[in-house]
């Protein structure tokens, strides 16, 4: 299946010069979002992990199909001031500021192996964020997995020792 | 499998005086995580529907899994700036100030049957709001489904001539 027709882009959002890909007509296609999550599953059935951490929103949508997919537990991580128990925090730079991730202190048992799973890596600073909160943990990165790799904002280069797996390339 | 054990209460969360039922110790357990989308999905499987519908952040973890496990589509509800494509608005009231939801509007086609999906139902304004989105697409909301019911807020009033299928009731 040919996903990429189901991914529309939006030139100029959120910001000018930006291509936003939008994933919304891939998801509403019932067949186009079972071929992407069983896909994904595919590729991430042969590595040995405890449970998936997502980050929200739209990361929640693919974390949770995969989480059941694969008979795993969820982590979410939110932005701040969402989560209602004890946190832990990351915070890291954007292209215009700054923004910051939390996870609750208690989601990760030490030695956890942990699959990082987003809808879309553009420049890793999310990725990379996230796996540093599993890291303050105590669990470790198996692997990082993407619905969509954006590979011209090169994002492997800050990730370098990280094993990625992404379904769709652009 | 008394899924109770694994929702964590916090008094006082976002506000004094509200009890925030934490579902993050579920979602991280893989076999009650698992025994939730089976058991809503068991909930729902005799209904004739075409599409569900669910609301940012936590609604999008179940309406995953859910659309995934049903074989049908899913239409994200966000709240405003973060669709990228032509939206269409509903606006709410909340106990202090206001709210606003958004969906797309090709997310829905003229006569879809619709399963609206949220987390919490509270005091079902929220719900109600989704109904207005999907209504003014021309879908019909066939029903509404929850993973926790806080019957003590009476959400049923506002929504009585709704089909209503949580799976616990607080």
């Amino acid at each position: 299946m040919e996903l990429k027709k189901f991914i529309r882009d939006i030139p100029d959002f959120p910001e000018k010069g930006i291509i936003f890909r939008d994933i919304t007509p891939l998801l509403k296609d019932a067949e186009a979002f079972k071929f992407s999550i069983d896909s994904l599953s595919e590729k991430l059935k042969d590595i040995d992990f405890d449970i998936i951490v997502a980050p929200e929103a739209r990361g929640f949508i693919f974390g949770g199909a995969l989480s059941y997919k694969l008979n795993k537990g969820l982590v979410p991580v939110r932005k701040p001031g969402k989560l209602p128990y004890k946190v832990i925090s990351e915070k890291y730079s954007l292209e215009y500021g700054e923004a910051e991730l939390q996870m609750h202190i208690d989601a990760i048992s030490k030695g956890q192996k942990v699959i990082i799973f987003d809808d879309v890596l553009a420049t890793g600073g999310t990725a990379l964020s996230l796996k540093k909160l599993v890291e303050k943990s105590g669990g470790e990165v198996v692997a990082m997995s993407f619905l969509i790799e954006l590979s011209y904002l090169n994002p492997r280069k800050i990730l370098s020792n990280d094993k990625i797996i992404s379904l769709i390339v652009y």
